[in-house]
Order: C-alpha cells, then structure tokens, then sequence
C-alpha cells in the first residue's frame, strides 16, 4: 500500500463537497466505531455523497492520492467492518436514501444504499408488498448487501444473498458499472452481483440496489413453544422443513436467553426452558395447517406450552422482545456490556454444537445467553462482560475462539450473517484455505492499490 | 495466449491416464459438438479422469504447455460452451458419478460433477427429497452449475443460483480448492460458490458440488389452461405471484407451439391458443387451495379449458410433451432442425416483449414457436430452418439477434438460461458495459495464460 496522501485528499474532497465533508470530532467518532467490541479508530474524514457521480469523485480523488476509503451505512455492524484501522475518508450514505422505484408486477424495487429496511417497509406499506430482510437492526440496505446480512425469516425467503438481483457499484478507480439486471435470472456473464454482496467494502462502494420483494401474507400466526431439550427443539425443527412446512420464522432462545427475556419482559414470563419462537405466514386456511402440523410434530418431539399470538399487537411484542435479546442478555447482568458472536453449522449438527458451546460457556465462567435462526443452523452468542475487565474480555475471546472452532470442526462457518470484518480476520486460512488465496488474487486484480476498506477481509501484503 | 505444446500434452497425459486419454475420431467428434447449431471444432484429445486427483494432475500438465482445458458433461449445452473452438484437451467428467452423501437432515447431497440430475433423483428416491432443477435435458449437475441452468420449476425451487451450496474445484493452474460449506448461509468471505456458477469452465473445473434438496411434496396437480392472448396468460402468473401463489411450475406454450404439441401428441389434442401448463405442490388441502386460488385468477383473466392431469401418468405424459418441445416445434416442419434461443425479462414486460418477437418473427418468414418459464420471466424460442440451407440460418441469426437487443431493451438479459457460451459472445458489451470489463479483470487474475475454455465467456487480448 502506497502511504496515502490525506491532507490533498482532504483539500480536493472539501473542494468537491463544500459543507458535506466533516472533519469535526463528533462526525469522526461516530464514524469511527460500530456496534462490536472492535476498538475504535478515526477516519481522517467523512464525505456525505448525494449521488453515484459524488461517490465516483470522491473515490477517484481518493485513488488519486492512494487514500483509504471505507463505506459506512448507519454503523450497526457486529464485527468493525466500517472502523478506519488506517484512516482515510469514511463515506456515509446517509444522504442517497432514496426508493427509486417500486415496481409491483415484477416484485422488486430500486433503492438508494442508504434506505433502511424500516424505511423501504414503510414505503411499500400501501403496496401490498414487503421486503423480507431483516438483520434486527434497522440497518441500510447497502450495508445489509455489503454484509450478506440476513435475519429471522431467511428460513423462508433468503439472505441478502437471494434478494439482491442487481447492483450499480463504484469501483476503486471510481468508474461506475451495473451488475445483474432486473430479470429474474440470467445465465449471461460471471455472477458480478454475488461477488459484491458480502465484499464488505473490499471492492468497490454499492450505489444503488435492486432488491426482491414479497407479497404480505393474508395471515400471520405466531406463537412461542418451550422444550425440555435444545436437542428437541432442533429436531422438532429439522422435521418440520423436512415435511415442507414452509415456516417463516422459527428462533431458537435458549434458558438462560428466556431468563434475560423474562427480566426485561415482565409482562410475558415464559418458562426458564428451551423455546422456539416461530411465524407463519399464508392464506388463513395454510397458516393454519402448518401450525396444525408443526404441533404435531411439536408434541412428538416433547414441546409443549404453546403459547400464541394471534393479535397484531401480541406479535409484535414477542418480536420486539426477540429482537431486543442483546437487551435482554444484559439485564442478566446489570452493569455488563455483550460482547457478540455468531457461527453456522449443517442443521444436523446444531444441537451437538450447542450442546458443546454451552460446555465452553460453562468452563468460561462467564454468563452467555443463546440466540439461534435454528432453520439455519446459524446462532449468536452474548458474552456479557465488565467494561474495562481485561480479563473477561480475554475469557470471552478465548470462548468465542472455541465457538468458532467447533463450528469449522463441525463442516460450518464461523459467521452466518456478522461477517468477517475486523473480528474473525484470523479465521480466513482456516476457513477457506487455497480459497482465501483466491479471494486476495481477486482483490489484488480489482483494488490493486488496497484503497478499499483497507486491512479487512482480505489482507495484501 | 502461448501457443500450446499440443504433442507433449498429449504424452504427458496418456502417461497418466492410459487409455483414459483418447484421440479416437469418434470420441473426439462427440466432444466437438454440443446441442447447438454452432460450428463444431475437435479437441486434441479427450481425458476421462476418475477422481479430482486426476484432474488437478490434468490440468497442471495442460497449464505446463498452455494447452487449453475444455470441461465437458454430456453435451446438452445449447450455445456452444463444450466446443474446444482453440484446440486442447476435453476433460470428460462421465467417470466422475458417483453421489458421495446424502444429508437427510440437512437436505443436502454431495456429488461428483458427472452425476446427471435424473441419476441423482433415482439414488434419492428412497429419501423422499428431491433435487429440483430440470433444464429438460439429463444435463451432469456439474454442468448445470457451471451453466447456471435454471427449468421448469425454479419458479418456486430456485435455479442453479440458488441450490449449490458449495463446491470444490480444481483451478487452472491445478491446485485444487473448496468454496462454502454445508452450512445454509454464510458471511465469510468473497461468494467463490456464485462466482464459479454460471463461469461456464472459464475459471477452474467443478470436481464436487453440494446441492439443496427438497422434500418430495405430498400431493402435486398439474392442469393445462387455455388463454385467448399471451398477454392474458401473463397477467394470471403475474396476479398469481403477487397473490403468493407457490407455483411449482408454470410454462407458457403459444399456439404454435401447442400445434406441434398436437402434431407430436395425438392423444392430446389441446386447444391452439395460448397456454399454461401448470403445477402445484403441497399437503392436499394447500395443493387443491392453490389450485382454487389460481382458477379464481384464471377466470377473471380469460383463462378457460383447465384440463387436469390428475393421475401420476397423465402428469408425466403432460411434462414430457412439455419438455419435448423442441421435438414437436420439429414436427411443424418436417425435416428442419431447431436454431434455439432465450432471453429473459422482468415480467411486466414479457408481454411486450413476446408480442414484438412474435411480429418479428412474422417479419422473418419463418416458423418459430414459443415456450417460456413464465414465473421467470423467461422464454426459449425454437427457429425451424431447413439443414443447409444459409439464407435461411442468416435469417434465423438476425431473428434471435433482434429478440436478444428487444430483451436488453426492455431491461433484461440475453440469456435466462443457456448461457453465453459462442452463440451469445457478442452481447457482451452491450449487456454488461464496464461489468464485462471487470468479468476481463477477474479472469485474467484467475487465468492468466487464458486455458481454462478460452475464447468463451470472457476474450483475453
């Protein structure tokens, strides 16, 4: 890497942007961290682009003068993918978060990378239509594709990964391309779009996202089943996809998780076990035969204490509840921060690696309430530790290192939506061997000078 | 590219392989060729590699003397992909068949490149799953990932795209590498699964592949439904769709087509109007409500004659005259052969875009029925030409070329499925733009020496 440049950067950027480049010390902080336990470090800018053609300046001008240029959404990412470890200039896309287009017969709407999830939902509310992603954080959706992020109904209709069709990208030399088109599929050319969505910002800068969308369900039916056993719950799981049951939620909790739930909740009180909490979605007479048959399989795998949620509102607070599970976790113990992870593993595999995870979690000391999208054999942990304890937060690394590891010892990944960012860095080798080579020829090849979110998930040397 | 050393290839690899290297006429011209009215070109010789051993070894004596390396299925390409247009060694994947595992739980199987998808079906039979993607043809699952080969049913199962889970494969300079995992999702790293799908043996050979499966559904319908316009028939998919209808599968046939159906299926006899072939998955009350959901949409939309095929042998004589489509757009001209092509568009505009080609194609003089995956959509036509006969094939040519500029047009691709491979070279520019400039990049990172299937999807200077 060429050493970059950054007060010309800084004075042609002002140039261009007038107001809209800030060097202030709040603007920089934010900038400067995310929502993990990476250490934070400062860009030496932030540049708020309007449009694909600012983007494209700001980044030849960056290239220009071998300047590090790291994308940032809204900063909800759980691993420091948006920290500046060498500096640079932070491009928030605050200000392109315009709906480009809805378009209803084909499914599919045309946003700006700056649209968060909640926003696209509320403009699509009189639709008819949704977009399904959803990460727990309203984070944007350009920073949801950067991240392959995915969520509580990928069970049922995809990660990020199956809801972006097409993509408009700055490369690093600030030219502008599309990839992929508003088609539903097409055989013409390499994947481009897949290559970008989970690049975390190591390729280029996404401008503009075309994104799949669904039908609201006629009726949505939720409820909470307590196990004895994770074992049961994941088994009551596997069989219910191996049936077909097309569930459009189905979150794991486990018992210390319900506990925190139970303390933050004090109006629902479940029982300290095992629960999943499931959706379903479909015409009135379908959402009811798949609960039909999902008790069914329930009640032969040992769950019981259905609990439902038929009003509107009674669901949303269930949901509410799951996605504050961070919140949840800390009520455990006041004081505390989570310090988070999260893994994958073939479905077949889950509750051995919970099994063993909770092992760990046991040997650590420490407190760590479990969180799972067990359709997707994927699940999160909270390690809850003092700020500033040094010690814990060596245990907790050490915890969710052996996590990690047994999820590559068990055919998984070591993140299903967190990404690598700054965090799981050191598992690149393990997990993809000669792959991981590679993915750096390909970041050499597109980013020869490593001015893209520079020092993340791929390395040059 | 070097100029390849051609002889010592060849003694090298016999030295390996014995009489798994032929240079017999018969075999060479079998590889020369695929489906498609390109003109056939003969490998040097053709390798039959056993394991991914043998073709990691393979492929480095080739990258050793720049001798180019063609994968090879078993032909059913319809663009040219498989013809070695430069000479070189035919790696056939025929020995590659064996189904390595089978996942019950994760409903996923591991297979070699050379098992064909009615293999597969029939070694899965007992599971009660089922993999999904159908091109028609029993195209090697290799193949159709290195194709991205979508079907009759990737309106509800997805296409190539979306059920390869992760895939081992050999580079071109040898080495061999996996990409993924059995894990359902995954954050970690570049996509080098999507990246090899759909690259059409440009970039390395696909030696394994991990596949979704499906539960079988408990009960399936299929009818056929008559429509007095195209448009008509489009409209029902699009409100079915929107309504959330889990069409299994739904094809578009037009009238000329469904003449050579009649012509080809005594026993049939269907109205010549515009139809859909139609099929729904379910538990029996969800298959019999979606059935109900779509008549209710048909009715309003001019759809008449549903024609059930209820019985297992009257559906399977349905699919088959569906999938013989290319033999009954035959029999509308006795002793012509079929110049194919496909494009695909989003889907409110496929109307448009079928009722233009339809005027082109009456412009051309020629026959040339339609048959389209229209959840998709996605539509194929079969041009009817006389064998030898060159005003006829130039006029065939300029007919597809005009069908394939009216999908770019209308915001679409010129190939849904059958890939680039020679027949689609030329679109490159105009369908990708800078994108086709970065597929050049990437491929000459990953290839440098430019063996892997040269002069293909992507033209190294």
């Amino acid at each position: 890497m060429h050493s970059p440049d950054i007060e010309s950067t800084v004075s042609a950027l002002r140039e261009l942007l007038g107001e809209r480049l800030s060097t202030g010390a709040s603007v920089l902080a934010i900038h400067g961290r995310d929502e993990a336990y990476t250490p934070p470090a400062l860009p030496d800018a932030v540049a708020f682009p309007e449009s694909t053609r600012e983007v494209s300046e700001i980044v030849k001008i960056c290239a220009a003068h071998h300047c590090p240029v790291i994308p940032f959404g809204v900063g909800t990412s759980l691993e420091g993918h948006v920290i500046p470890i060498h500096g640079g200039i932070s491009i928030d896309t605050s200000r392109m978060k315009r709906v480009l287009d809805v378009n209803e017969q084909d499914l599919d709407a045309v946003v700006q990378p700056g649209v968060t999830r909640t926003q696209l939902n509320e403009e699509l509310r009189a639709t008819g239509l949704m977009f399904t992603v959803d990460p727990g954080a309203d984070a944007t959706i350009g920073g949801m594709a950067a991240t392959r992020a995915s969520g509580t109904n990928t069970v049922r209709y995809g990660a990020m990964r199956e809801n972006v069709l097409a993509l408009e990208v700055v490369l690093p030399d600030g030219e502008i391309i599309e990839t992929g088109t508003r088609a539903r599929k097409s055989a013409a050319g390499y994947d481009l779009t897949h290559l970008f969505i989970g690049s975390e910002g190591t390729l280029g800068i996404i401008t503009e996202l075309t994104v799949r969308l669904f039908g609201q369900p006629e009726t949505i039916q939720a409820a909470t089943c307590a196990f004895e056993t994770v074992e049961g719950a994941v088994d009551a799981v596997i069989l219910a996809i191996q049936t077909g049951i097309p569930l459009a939620r189905v979150e794991l909790l486990d018992e210390v998780q319900m506990k925190g739930l139970n303390i933050k909740n004090p109006d629902m009180q479940l029982p300290e076990k095992p629960h999943l909490f499931l959706e379903f979605h479909g015409s009135e007479a379908s959402a009811q035969e798949q609960v039909e048959m999902f008790k069914s399989i329930s009640d032969e795998l040992g769950g019981s204490e259905f609990q439902w949620a038929t009003k509107a509102e009674d669901r949303n607070r269930l949901w509410k509840a799951r996605h504050d599970a961070y919140y949840a976790a800390k009520a455990l113990r006041p004081g505390c921060e989570g310090f988070v992870t999260d893994c994958c593993v073939p479905i077949s595999n889950l509750a051995e690696c919970i099994a063993r995870t909770k092992k760990a979690i046991a040997a650590s000391g420490l407190i760590a309430p479990i969180v799972g999208h067990v359709g997707d054999g994927n699940f999160h942990l909270v390690i809850l530790i003092e700020p500033d304890n040094a010690e814990e937060l060596r245990r907790a690394n050490q915890l969710a290192e052996s996590i990690n590891q047994l999820a590559l010892e068990l055919g998984g990944t070591v993140t299903g939506e967190h990404g690598v960012g700054v965090g799981k860095k050191h598992y690149r080798q393990a997990e993809h061997g000669g792959g991981y080579t590679l993915m750096a020829t390909i970041k050499r090849a597109i980013d020869p000078n490593n001015i893209m979110n520079p020092g993340k998930l791929v390395s040059l040397n």
